[in-house]
């Protein structure tokens, strides 16, 4: 089989593209093939992304592909053992769709480049409403210009939508405000904390 | 049986009212029933208060003691059928300590005249840490002064911190920040929310 990109061939268009594959077939070449890698060429950049960003749930076998790593970016997170980590992925996973962590993976590298949380309130307020808490959002910081922190926020709020959620809710610094008024959010409330010693 | 307030005496001190008992008792009165009134009388007011407000976790006959009610003071929550709060409790209960709902009941009611919840939420990050998340604190506007809604801030704070969080964090308006700072919280980020369309 001939790759599409192997041809110096220039297509200007879907409709000269046909011709020649046309031609290329009556030659003996595999149209099938051919006609995928020359429908590649239509896709938009979007489409092109999310072929490259797969965002998904998080499983087992992503602490291989740099989980831990990358939420080491974000916060103090020190190395965690195989076992714990299987026991709170479990833990997690216990709640089904209430708490879902997502995260972004580069097919190029099979690496885990951006992640982020949402966990399911269930309220008695609001004709027993839901809410959707966010928390942990980090991209990794050698992935710029990509939009994966909006894709994911949106991957995110659409997984809480679903689930019947009436409003998502999250807690950011001051500098990242902007980021999540662009996502469609708003200015609240005040964030309070109470830290317990060790 | 005589009540112990039913009587002119002066009870100074311990000392004088129980001699007083004594004699009493020597004319035929049940000391009992008066020494357990006359030890209410040495009782601190947190003693007292505990006595006349219990702090528990939510019951599903609460729906009954005016829970839903109260709720109405915090924020939008209609009138809920007794089937659809029956379910959110379940629901809820499902979680077991993961998710605790406290009330205050008034003992000499039976009414409930505060709230609060917290959701244990687990995490990869601070060594598989996890957080507490308070919402929907009300305290009754008709009781004042009795400290209530501390007393239930630390009642959250207590399960969550026996839970192994290494924090709890909460939303309020710039009103409540004063008195959350005063349960030991501190201002940290600033909450975005985002509301779905129906």
């Amino acid at each position: 089989m001939l790759g599409f990109h192997d041809h110096d061939a220039d297509f200007d268009n879907l409709t000269s593209c046909l011709s020649i594959l046309f031609n290329l077939q009556k030659s003996g070449f595999n149209l099938k093939i051919f006609l995928y890698k020359a429908m590649e060429t239509t896709k938009s950049s979007t489409e092109e992304e999310a072929f490259e960003f797969e965002v998904r749930k998080l499983e087992i076998s992503d602490k291989r592909k740099g989980f831990v790593e990358l939420l080491q970016q974000l916060t103090v997170c020190d190395s965690i053992s195989d076992e714990a980590f299987d026991r709170r992925f479990e833990e997690v996973a216990e709640y089904g769709d209430d708490h879902l962590i997502c995260v972004v993976e580069d097919r190029d590298s099979g690496r885990i480049i951006a992640t982020g949380s949402v966990l399911i309130e269930k309220k008695f307020i609001r004709n027993c409403g839901k809410v959707g808490h966010i928390e942990d959002v980090v991209v990794d910081s050698n992935i710029r210009g990509k939009h994966l922190g909006r894709k994911m926020i949106g991957f995110l709020c659409d997984h809480a939508r679903a689930m019947g959620c009436y409003k998502v809710i999250l807690d950011c610094s001051s500098d990242n405000v902007a980021f999540y008024e662009r996502c469609g959010f708003k200015r609240k409330e005040i964030q309070m904390v109470n830290y317990f010693g060790s």
